[in-house]
């Protein structure tokens, strides 16, 4: 494999194993690669997650919501990724695309699947009419910094994270590339939150829960160990707004949840009720 | 400047020009770098866009809403993003990310900015009940899509567009990474569309309008000329969905939207009535 330069190939040629961290498991092709079902408890709410920066952002808004006394219990069970599990056939029914999270509704007459980490949260927004505000120019504002996350994440997580923390080598042209870009993306949120407490005003929204799990996290150091790289703690607002979200009790509990690392008070392998937060088990896998 | 592997530095610089096409307009800062007020028409909707593959998903929505019998009278205005017009304080004020689409709605007692193509669809579609089922299983599955398509064009444009077309060199291991990617994400489209005529199902959507402009565009040769280098025509149901909603009449004028490139024919710099696309003028930018 080199890294420099090179003619194109008239057709691309895969070659496996070149993709640095998780290449073993990343292919050109979808689909399901084994039989292999869905667990299923009890609670009208299937997640199927890991706690990555994308995983946490449903685990938080079902924390919320029960917080705020809506009936949202749920089911959250682990997927690891690095043994394939997101291409066994029931996850690949859950969400085609193979990426974690992923939710069965069973509330309904058919079990509804929901897929993307912004389409679960708009989804239970709208379930419970929570964390959504119903006023045209808020929830439009909500929206337009929710879609504003998601399509930042293919940079900030698949551009710079990969690059930066995953790539076989580092390689100067993507890491600026990317790290110019990040910057931009964490300038913007810095600009918007210096004259609003949250993405859309007045009011915390599944806009913060979205972009605190990748701008959030990355400001505390807990995503790509990049404050100092990036110079993260330059925007003051996003570190104000971080702190602050960081507090929640619900947001505590949802990044404990299907999280195979760190230290081990943080870890919730899996979890089926509000008490399994006082009685943490790590030994489900690997633990 | 080298492509090569390299030691990452304890804080990283920004180092101007490096980017590659485009590099003269990017930077690692957000907001406006000048003083430029928007246009503004006649209509109550007012886009400011390019007919990029992001770009023409807002056009072709309402002209597709247009083609209903809705009245979503709309004025298109260019926005030059290679002489960095989305860093003027109008655009910023619009999007505060810098990025086209955007769009105003002054049907409401006060302005209300949409930005992010995704955010435009879904804005629309409620306004007008259109294009997004109102039955729960489909309008998740219409959303699950919207949001996959989002979350993919980072990896689709910002990474393999930009290593495959736009970089100042080749480099294997991003083009590796990202032609991977690309043709997975191919794939999952395929496979969906395998086994139903649209995304949601049997309803053309709002899913399919924000995902043909990507992927509908790239297979059929209209973005990035990556057909054989991708070996897109593999993807027979891909292939067949594209050509179809290329036909759409709504799809081929939104396509001439703020288009500044091309033949002449397919180019409508501005769009201010039904009528301008038998009478376009090309004279407003360099045409």
């Amino acid at each position: 494999m080199s890294a420099t330069s090179y003619t194109l190939p008239r057709v691309w040629q895969w070659e496996a194993g070149n993709g640095g961290k998780f290449s073993g498991t990343n292919r050109p092709t979808a689909g399901a690669t084994h039989d292999q079902p869905l667990s299923l408890g009890k609670h009208r709410f299937q997640l199927y997650s890991l706690a990555t920066p994308n995983g946490v952002k449903a685990a938080i808004m079902f924390e919320e919501l029960l917080a705020l006394g809506h009936d949202a219990e749920y089911d959250a069970w682990l997927v690891d990724i690095g043994e394939g599990e997101q291409f066994g056939s029931g996850f690949v029914g859950a969400n085609p695309n193979s990426k974690i999270p992923a939710l069965f509704d069973h509330g309904h007459s058919e079990p509804v699947r929901v897929f993307e980490s912004g389409s679960i949260l708009l989804y239970l927004a709208e379930q419970f009419d929570a964390l959504l505000p119903r006023a045209h120019a808020t929830r439009t504002e909500t929206l337009n910094w929710l879609f504003w996350q998601m399509s930042s994440a293919g940079f900030v997580g698949g551009g710079f994270g990969h690059f930066y923390a995953y790539a076989p080598e580092a390689l100067k042209y993507p890491i600026d590339r990317y790290a110019m870009e990040t910057k931009r993306l964490f300038d913007v949120l810095d600009q918007r939150l210096a004259t609003t407490r949250y993405l859309n005003g007045e009011n915390y929204s599944i806009a913060d829960i979205a972009s605190w799990g990748w701008f959030g996290q990355m400001a505390l150091g807990r995503t790509y160990d990049a404050v100092e790289f990036l110079q993260l703690h330059d925007y003051q607002h996003v570190m104000r707004w971080a702190r602050e979200i960081a507090e929640r009790p619900a947001v505590k509990r949802g990044c404990m949840v299907n999280r195979p690392f760190g230290e081990p008070h943080e870890q919730l392998l899996e979890r089926h009720a509000a008490s399994d937060f006082e009685h943490r088990t790590q030994d489900k896998i690997g633990g």
